[in-house]
Formats: structure tokens, sequence, C-alpha cells
């Protein structure tokens, strides 16, 4: 999901599905068991979040709500018995109650944390289960670099853009934020390390499908290009390829599950 | 598992085993499916490792083996139909094949990984996995401040106990180290937080199964008692209490899996 709807291509988005897929599969592993959960997908994306979600729950009754027209179409095509609607996380208010609330790479687009987390929660039933993942790459050379280069390149659109992304708390913050009203908050960091063919090229088609949304949207095709080739060039120090050409891409993320 | 049989205690360690098994259920998780394999657990423990790669491989034939007799009696006695055995992982030769070696909370006790990873991954046939899970702690709060405690109480001890534990490569290390041989190589580190009740008295307890062993064993009561308070006092403005009196302990923790 993202703040603007047309920054969003599911087919690009969709390149690097398996290892987008690898954190949810880990995040709900970490949920307890339920028979037939009310759950609901915010930020749903492509609907393959959903996919894993009814996995894990086959009788669930899921919905699933994204902001971007794109991710919804696609979203129903993956899975036409499914509720998915085109909406916003912040002014969901569909009555409940959701056993299963889970929001897979999409709190980071969403500011104040402190006052969010909490609200998602209470719309939990005693029992329920909110399983967050989100992103915690702000400080990797991928993502400082993205944000030197637009700095650099067009200033206007890089305080916009940068502006885009919340400044995730800490572990401990969600911890506390939480369980003053859920008897069990689980908090972890992985950084994930993908192997990605073709140099640092392999990183940025990653990020053209997230990350870089805000930067790009805003260029035409050539300016595009351009921004592309100074972001490659500046990756290339710190990526180093290996024997076999490819390049080791660290991807920290943050997981929470509360159970209310 | 430990470089001294003698300081470890099966009852000591299990006293947080939700939290120990926590990653064991979590590196399983990354392994391929195989339908009765042949596989080992090196470094068994008390045999809860074993328990899982029962419960993820139930028609697996298993054997574990570990250096301390304690853990193995333990091991015997939660799981009587498996074959235990004393025995050191850097003399493991048993013919095998292994479709899955396991290697949980062991190999940092042991030097050489460029070597070591390797020549257990070549007892692997074809499409056999090698999963590995280690602490990467020696620069938490809870390692450096164990460190210097017994730098400052018994120096002589402290230079011993600090070469028990091997520092660990990088992510791309092993990535390298393992790739040459196997086709897939996946690599993630992850930090968990355990919110443990007692406040730091709860850090002193965790650490008493695990890394304070070599420090603690040379000991009498009395120093033993000097030295865990000594450490307390050390760790307290590292981990603040929270409002219902536990700390969160960060726990990062390598993890490999390797598919020849």
């Amino acid at each position: 999901m993202s703040t603007r709807a047309d920054t969003w291509s599911a087919s690009q988005y969709r390149l690097f599905e398996d290892e987008r897929n690898r954190p949810i599969a880990d995040l709900l592993a970490a949920l307890p068991p339920f028979a037939a959960p009310n759950a609901i997908d915010l930020g749903c994306g492509p609907g393959n979040s959903s996919e894993l979600l009814l996995a894990r729950y086959p009788g669930a009754r899921l919905s699933g709500i994204d902001r971007s027209p794109d991710m919804i179409a696609a979203a129903r095509k993956r899975l036409p018995a499914v509720a998915f609607e085109i909406g916003e996380v912040e002014s969901w208010s569909a009555p409940g109650p959701y056993e299963v609330i889970l929001a897979n790479a999409v709190l980071h687009w969403l500011p104040d944390h402190e006052r969010l987390f909490p609200s998602l929660a209470a719309r939990l039933p005693r029992g329920g289960a909110l399983a967050v993942q989100m992103p915690d790459n702000l400080e990797e050379p991928t993502h400082r670099l993205m944000r030197e280069v637009a700095a650099r390149l067009h200033p206007q659109i890089a305080r916009q853009a940068d502006a885009t992304r919340t400044t995730l708390g800490t572990a401990a913050d969600y911890y506390r934020w939480l369980r003053a009203s859920c008897r069990r908050v689980d908090v972890w960091r992985t950084t994930y390390h993908h192997p990605l063919a073709g140099g640092v090229r392999g990183i940025v088609e990653w990020f053209k499908g997230s990350a870089l949304g805000p930067y790009l949207t805003p260029l035409d095709a050539s300016a595009r290009a351009s921004f592309l080739e100074a972001y490659a060039e500046a990756l290339a120090p710190h990526y180093a390829p290996l024997a076999d050409g490819s390049v080791l891409l660290p991807f920290p993320r943050l997981f929470i599950v509360a159970v209310r």
C-alpha cells in the first residue's frame, strides 16, 4: 500500500513475491490457532498475504482493503471469493469484531503509531490477534542512497517522498504501546538476506515495486531512467557481487503479534 | 552443548524452554519437505529440538548426539525411541547419509566455521538440508557485561571462559562458505524480544542455563553468588523494568538453511 494509489504497480510488486511472502509466512506462524475467524487483511496488496492467511485459517471469513485500485483488481482476480474493497486503513471502520487483523507491509506508510497500534488492538475481541509486519530498512544503504540521490537530482520531490515513510518505534515502544491492552505481545526483528540475480540491478528492480514509487511517480520516463542509473551507481560500492554474480540484499523487518 | 560437559544443567536449561523452542520452530519451518528422512540432531541438548524435528518430520529416523551426559540422559527420558548418544560434533563420523542435519545452538561453541560448515554440508546427499541456529549475542550488553564482570573478579577464569565462544562470521560469509557446494543458501538473523519476569534477575536465570556456564563452573558457591550479584548490578542500567516489572531481553540469533 502507499500514500499515493498511482505509485503502485501490482505486476512490479509481484516480481519478488516469493521473497515478499516469506515474512508473511513467518508472521502468520506466530499467530494462535483459530477455527473460523473473522479476518481482515489491511493493505492487502495484490492478495498474496490474503492467500497465505486463508491457508493458515482455511475456514476464515476474510475481507481485505487497499487504497490502490490496481492492487484490489489483482487481489479480486486472485481470490474471487474474498471481499476486497478499495479503502484506507486510517478510516477503516467496519464493525467487526475481527479475531485476526493482519497488516502486512502497510503501517510503515502511516503516522503516529503510538495512537494507531492501540486503536487497531482495540478492535479485537478478547483472544483476538493483531499481526503486523513492517520493513525496517530506512537506515539501510538502499534507502539512505535513495534519499541522497533524490535530494541531489530532484530536491523538491525528495522532500515530499521522504515524508511518505514513518520512522518506526523501537521494539520496546511497540511492546509498551500494546501491552497496556493486550495480554501477550511478541516483537521480533528479522534481517533476511535475499540473493538477487543481476547484481545491483536486482536491487533496483526490487524497490521499483515498493520504496522507489514515491520518488519515481512524479518523474517522466527520461528522468526516471537517469534517477535509476544514478541510484544503481550509488548502490554498487555497498553491494559487492558474489562469485555467481548475484548480490545479497539484507532486508530488516519488524514483526509484532499482539493477543488481546 | 558446551565445551565442558560439567557446565551444563538440563533442568536449568529447560527453565526457558518455550523461549528457546521458538527459534527452533522458526528454523525447521524454513526446511524443505521430506517424507521419512534420516535426520541427526547435533548438540541435541535435553531433546527439545529433537522433539520438534520429529513433529516436523513424523516419519524421520532420528538420532542425536551431545557431549553432556546430563543432557543425553534428559533426552533419552523424553524420547525413548530415539538413538541418543554422548558424542562430539567435531568427531562425529556416522556414515549417513542424513537428509537433515540439525545443529541448534551448538556450532557457536566450535571454531573455524569456514571449514566446519562446508564439511557438514558435504555429509548431505543431493537435496539434503543443513539447518543451523546460533545465538549471535556476543556484543549484547548481557555478554559484554558477563565478560567485564569476569575480567574484574576472576581474570584467569575470564580468559578461559571468553575463549569458549566463537565469533560468528557475517551472513555473507556463511552464504559464500556454503554456496560453493549448495544450490540454495538461506541466511537470516532474528532478534527476539523476550519479556522476562523479575527484572534483570530473569536475565541472570536465563543465562545461568547457557552462556554463564563457563564462568560459573570453576567457582565455589560463595564466589558464584558474588559473581551473579555483580552481574545483575551491571545489567540493571541496560534493561529498564517495564510497567509490569518485567524486562525485555533482545536476543539476536543467526539462522542458516543450506540445501545441497
